[in-house]
């Protein structure tokens, strides 16, 4: 089926936004857990972190401007710490209650029934019940001018990472920590490994390493 | 385990990428097809592509300041075009092996084995072996200083999806159309469905659609 840009303009908002939002593809369920500079945590499930570089260790978050009040960002931009938690299939329903507009005094951890959980001399808790999570400290913020959305990059400054998911090689296996992934604005998957392909060379053909 | 950011600094640069490029989570796994002004055409395959609004329709792609001779972004900029195809499984070899980098002269389509096709009235090539295709207007693009990374907006001009993939309320079944979801820099995934979870709101407790 061709869709054009005038079919979708022309679109209710909700259609639109559930078929747009699913375009890019798979995206990361990620937690994102902050703390106002007077101790009022906040958790908020994205789907929008991406790599933007290793070192140092980058990570860009987009946050939407029309999360009404925005308390990630306004904790983010008061403690300059917030973390990431994997989403993992047992956590999805608290993970995307998150998403409810819960007002500023409420925190989500214990609106959805999740645990908030501290390292030393950072500010924002992570989720106690992921097993992948990780700290971030702001770098740098810009609000883009195009549709107001707000680019938040950190940089990583502490990994808690289960043990038998790391590989020999430095990578992640994502399947052993559990990780899930987000398709639109509601749809949860658990990936299932197909193949992983050595580095491409022009003078080779495409070779699997396992 | 506890990982640091001054062991993240001494690691071995390829251990570190590895690892960094895992702590998002899941990724999209795109084809991104352009063309030069003089009808050189280019294939790459991208993790980066982040939702950015759906109103105008806007995705942002990230791409890294060390793939050396840039050919996607010098075609962008010279053409305006590009186009996002997703990698399903039959197309990982080839998706995979167009990050090999191949001379400015060779086109990845022809290197790679996949097919160029082309719409009316727009500049870039697509996958034509792809299900699930679209094509993307230059709106902005901007290097970030933090590390040399360029960011790129684009507005989706029009999209082919297959007909059995979209769902009634507008959202698109990754799992019908046959994408697959990458980690990392090299691992390839087939997300399997669990769940779809209803609209979030504070007074109603997580309820799942199907």
């Amino acid at each position: 089926m061709y869709i054009s840009a005038e079919a979708m303009a022309d679109w209710d908002k909700q259609y639109r936004a559930a078929f747009v939002n699913s375009l890019t593809g798979y995206k990361p369920a990620n937690l994102v857990g902050t703390c106002s500079a007077g101790g009022q945590e906040n958790l908020a499930i994205m789907s929008s972190a991406v790599h933007l570089g290793s070192h140092p260790p980058l990570i860009m978050l987009v946050l939407r401007p029309d999360v009404a009040p925005r308390h990630t960002l306004d904790n983010i931009r008061a403690t300059g710490h917030y973390t990431l938690s994997h989403v993992h299939e047992t956590l999805i329903e608290p993970a995307h209650q998150t998403a409810a507009r819960y007002p500023r005094e409420q925190s989500e951890f214990t609106a959805c029934g999740l645990t908030p959980a501290y390292r030393e001399g950072f500010a924002a808790p992570y989720v106690k019940e992921a097993f992948l999570s990780l700290g971030l400290s702001l770098r740098e913020e810009q609000r883009l001018a195009i549709n107001g959305t707000h680019m938040v990059i950190g940089e990583v400054v502490w990994v808690s990472v289960p043990d038998n998911a790391l590989r020999d090689d430095g990578s992640i296996d994502l399947y052993r920590s559990g990780s899930v992934a987000l398709a639109g604005v509601d749809s949860y998957y658990a990936p299932q490994p197909l193949c992983r392909m050595a580095y491409a060379k022009p003078d080779l053909p495409p070779r699997r390493i396992d």
